[in-house]
């Protein structure tokens, strides 16, 4: 790319909130939306608040932006325009909901946030890591997760998952290199960012991946107490 | 804003192309719309190749996002995510209409570019008129214009040719407070590029108006020779 988008790191505290965010990355068909609506079930009772929602979406206007950017027949999409597109939905998102939920103390679990615009932009369409995580820290005022749970499955299980779900979105669509960069990113950005990533095997059992899920998150709460 | 978002000049030179790329910029009713049509009938016979088109809009991701940020009824629609989906919208257009036209080396005439979102989001809504040029030019892998012809009207003015167009839309629904600074954003930025600002009095009759804009463009198309 010839140009790039920098960002000054902010010296404020934006962790200054007494809820807890959590995450769920992964490529298509890891089992990320099985496992939120099985967290969120296991800590209805002992944290009520609890908010789940997914990206691109969880409000009025990213809903909206959420079908422009992943149906197909809206014209031609750029690089550019899908990354900005998703930044919208993110910096909704992220003031409409996401924030606010952690002001009050709840937990916000969600499918997807910055690091899959790292991998799917930033890599896949090779937009640059850092001008998408720049972009998308702008767009959030550096509202960034407390956990992020990476499901790991090989790119052959999540294709088959996938085509067996039937019609592919934009992003389903694109062939396996693409999804193979995909996988490769989202372990790299574990590896930098071992404080707040949770690497597991989705291979598993729904049951037990949910019990790894479950172990990450409580060893998290604990730490916040 | 506790947050920016930097970018780093790009040393390529961007303006390798033969063609010419005129925006109009202005408030609300100052004659933006009707002028970009008159300017495209006088040139059409020297320079059949003229594109015509808007903003947000122009492409058809672009015109499904310009509902979405201007028209009423899509939900709360917080400062970042309105940049965003102007970016969303003007990278379309930068990459699927103006850069193709300038590299065959015809006309495009756009009714509002990047100075507009200088002026509505970045000092109207606050969030820094660097930051939000930044972010334009990296939508539009820094695409800016060869003339930025800046109607200027006086506030009550503009408000009375939108009024009187009946229904407004999210943006000319905007208080005066709002469109005071919008005015005083565009004459600092003329002031500040006068290499490729026309600021000319949108007060006129329209025919006196299009002689100036005119007079304008021959002495850039001069200049081009």
């Amino acid at each position: 790319m010839n140009n790039a988008l920098n960002f000054e790191p902010n010296t404020a505290d934006n962790r200054d909130y007494p809820g807890l965010f959590i995450v769920f990355e992964g490529g298509d068909g890891s089992g990320k939306s099985t496992q939120v609506k099985l967290l969120a079930e296991a800590l209805k009772n002992t944290h009520p608040d609890i908010v789940v929602t997914r990206e691109p979406g969880g409000t009025d206007i990213g809903e909206k932006l959420r079908s422009l950017v992943l149906e197909h027949g809206h014209g031609e999409v750029d690089a550019h325009t899908e990354a900005l597109i998703f930044a919208a939905s993110r910096a909704a998102l992220a003031h409409q909901l996401i924030q606010p939920t952690l002001e009050r103390g709840g937990i916000v679990l969600c499918d997807r946030y910055i690091d899959s615009s790292a991998a799917y932009q930033g890599a896949g369409r090779q937009l640059g890591i850092e001008n998408v995580v720049n972009l998308s820290l702008w767009a959030t005022e550096n509202l960034t997760p407390d956990l992020t749970i990476l499901l790991d499955i090989p790119l052959d299980a999540g294709r088959a998952r996938t085509d067996a779900r039937g019609a592919a979105d934009r992003m389903e669509s694109e062939p396996d290199t693409f999804h193979t960069v995909l996988h490769q990113t989202f372990s790299t950005l574990a590896a930098q960012n071992p404080e707040r990533y949770a690497v597991i095997d989705g291979t598993g059992s729904i049951a037990e991946v949910h019990a790894q899920v479950l172990s990450a998150v409580h060893t998290k709460l604990q730490e916040q107490e």
